[in-house]
């Protein structure tokens, strides 16, 4: 414990030393910032103001703007016709700040996107318990509740780069499955108070309310005793059908497909249930063969999303900005390199770190023109730093397919063309074709 | 400093214990929430799982659930046609958690919402500096930004109790024009220097793009200088058209009409502008008939949520939530009674209370069947306690409109039927219907 509040409190002090830095950095490339720009600037140089259209029941997003999730068959498998889509990526590299507005929220659905009808759907929670009860989203919304900002992340987010970098993916495609929002719902504590539950259960079964029904073992560590609750809200509002309306298990910080959409079981036992998508599904397979089952937690993670692949930049003054989070807690520091991981400079943190929630960092740069690569690393409360591609390689094997968190590298060439690559070439692990609609529920 | 960091810590300390409390209640009103289920609960009492919809590039919302603002033409004049409306009220009482999604975000226009072409759009920065320049919203994007969650509320919210409860208002007509989002955008502290303002300028006129080109003089506290930013992105995406895109300036804590959107214009000075927005409209009219110029700062405020007007209850558990701000910081405490003010419980906040920004409020109640009074009242990190209305009119006169942060007191009758009332009969002031088209720009 010691050990981390060191951590955040050398983090503090950094972060303060790094906005300095940045915000002189940025205002030494002032006049790259407003080049061309006329030595006595005028209202001539501001369009005049008009009347606009009428007030409405809801803020409709400008005609200047397309904001759109993209649709994925499985690895590789993209561009599909939505009817074929098993998940849907965020597009990052449009947004900004750090809370995913609630319909661009990454989705990944194993049967569909089924609307139920909240006066109908009921959460039972039986099992090793004294008095198993149901429970309608009006019990719910009478309960305790609890408001959090969490992530949640594809458990094979980053699964595009696994062999081989596609020079044409965006961010989107690479990094797409991956959100943040505001939750709200009960905590499992009080569910658990509720209906009783035996203390030799420290398993717990979630399943959904989809034609898939998916359904996970989930160990009842202290942690999760203390931080899991059934969502209703999102982002201010009851959830979407994408993300589970009208109750969702919300796990901060671990893999995505625990967070179990339309929520309608919990059982309580001593040990897991070993159900097919944590023995065929979400299970890693290592070098030897064998595959690791409940690797849960999402790890330190972060990518640069502007620029990102398939952008084009000019010579002069930039800013480097990106995402990054952590599992384990909150992020401590980002780095970012500009010359392929030789050196690496402290990025800003443009709002409060919040623990298993995404954090946006920025630092200024100056193109010169030159061929060059630029890559992030994050580095969490707890210590973990995020790895390279060649030391993650080396400790995954090439048989994996999922909890990819290897530093992303963005190649810039002459022309300023940005795209996807490897960090390190000759990594190249087998591809996972065969394993189609394999990652995260989300 | 000393004595706000004492409430702070005070205040965690008394949070602890009355989450604590708030559970221990909850779960004492156990047998409440979940009355007339059967002993054994089973899977038959779930719904049946079903395959769902195809994905889709945007998530929509449930086609069960119902959500918009409501149009207003003035105190008092509502569910007018959306055309002559001048404000839309966000649905406090259909959202949870803190954020507002950004299409229910409140707004106030004073020509309409214009959709303004990012393309074309310039901000123009000059007055007393060294160096006049314009900037684009791509300008705006490469410089170094800050993400922030805080609340942006109507100088006139609350108007509508001034002289009289009507009782058929829910708490979206009440308090409908207050919303917290995530707002990104680049510090004003940078702006000004890239100029190079002169340091005899303590004053800043800020200009919008809409044909009414509300202007506001804005003085230079250090604060502000702390602070203050132009905004291009909303929760995550770019501001909608309601809320200033492509640029809003940002005043964390100061009234809503300061926050000037589709900024064109920002003009440093030595003394205000004196423009009609701060002379005939946005002045707080005193007993003696002068009037307040430049009483910008929203002050402790809360409102319970749920129950709230037009809502009916039954006896048994409730949950009673709600909101609480203040434009002076932190939300240290919310405080609810159940019996018209004579005793009062401290309620458990449901989220970290960060500054400046709405903050969910809850405590656990049993309500007997008898008819009572529910109130909130908010104290913020610097000790100011939000006030019962008697004391309000007393400090504030009955010539005022704006600023009100009067405790609202939500009458529940022996049929559970919640209806909005003044919490002392006897106060009634002028009616101002005269002023229409007044309150903060939003």
């Amino acid at each position: 414990m010691t050990e981390q509040n060191d951590t955040v409190a050398a983090g503090a002090a950094r972060r303060g030393a790094s906005r300095r830095a940045f915000v002189s950095a940025s205002a030494g490339l002032a006049g790259g910032l407003v080049a061309g720009r006329a030595a006595a600037a005028s209202l001539a140089d501001v369009p005049p103001r008009g009347p606009g259209d009428p007030l409405g029941a809801r803020s409709e997003r400008s005609q200047h703007v397309a904001l759109a999730r993209i649709p994925e068959a499985g690895p590789g498998i993209r561009n599909v016709d939505w009817s074929q889509a098993i998940n849907s990526k965020t597009p990052l590299d449009k947004l900004v700040g750090t809370i995913t507005p609630s319909d661009l929220h990454y989705e990944r659905s194993h049967s569909g996107v089924p609307d139920l009808d909240p006066a109908q759907h009921r959460l039972l929670v039986h099992g090793s318990v004294k008095k198993p009860l149901v429970f309608s989203v009006a019990d719910l919304e009478r309960m305790p509740s609890v408001s959090r900002v969490a992530f949640i992340e594809c458990t094979g987010n980053g699964w595009e780069n696994w062999n081989s970098a596609d020079p044409t993916l965006t961010v989107q495609n690479t990094h797409g499955l991956v959100s943040t929002n505001e939750w709200t719902g009960v905590p499992l504590s009080f569910l658990i108070g509720l209906v009783g539950v035996d203390p030799s259960a420290h398993w717990m079964l979630a399943e959904g309310g989809d034609g898939a029904g998916v359904d996970r073992s989930i160990p009842l560590t202290d942690e999760i005793l203390q931080e899991a609750f059934v969502a209703y809200g999102q982002n201010g509002e009851p959830l979407r059908p994408a993300h589970g309306y009208p109750m969702r298990l919300i796990l901060p910080g671990l893999e995505g497909n625990l967070h179990i959409k339309w929520l309608r079981r919990l059982q309580f036992g001593d040990r897991p249930w070993m159900t097919r998508w944590e023995t065929a599904r979400y299970t890693q397979l290592r070098p030897d063969g064998k595959a690791t089952q409940f690797q849960l937690r999402m790890e330190a993670n972060s990518v640069i999303t502007s620029p990102s692949g398939m952008m084009e930049i000019k010579p002069g003054a930039h800013r480097i900005t990106g995402l990054a989070w952590s599992g384990h807690g909150k992020v401590a520091k980002v780095e970012v390199s500009t010359d392929g991981a030789r050196s690496w400079t402290e990025a800003e943190l443009s709002g409060p770190a919040l623990p298993k929630a995404q954090t946006r960092f920025q630092i200024a740069w100056e193109w010169d023109g030159q061929p060059t690569k630029i890559v992030s690393r994050a580095t969490d409360q707890r210590g973990n730093v995020q790895p390279d591609r060649r030391s993650f390689i080396a400790a995954t094997g090439t048989n994996a397919l999922f909890h990819c968190n290897a530093q992303q590298t963005w190649n810039v060439d002459k022309a300023g063309r940005v795209t996807n690559v490897l960090d390190q070439g000759g990594d190249a692990c087998r591809r996972h074709r065969g394993r189609i609609g394999c990652p995260g529920s989300g």
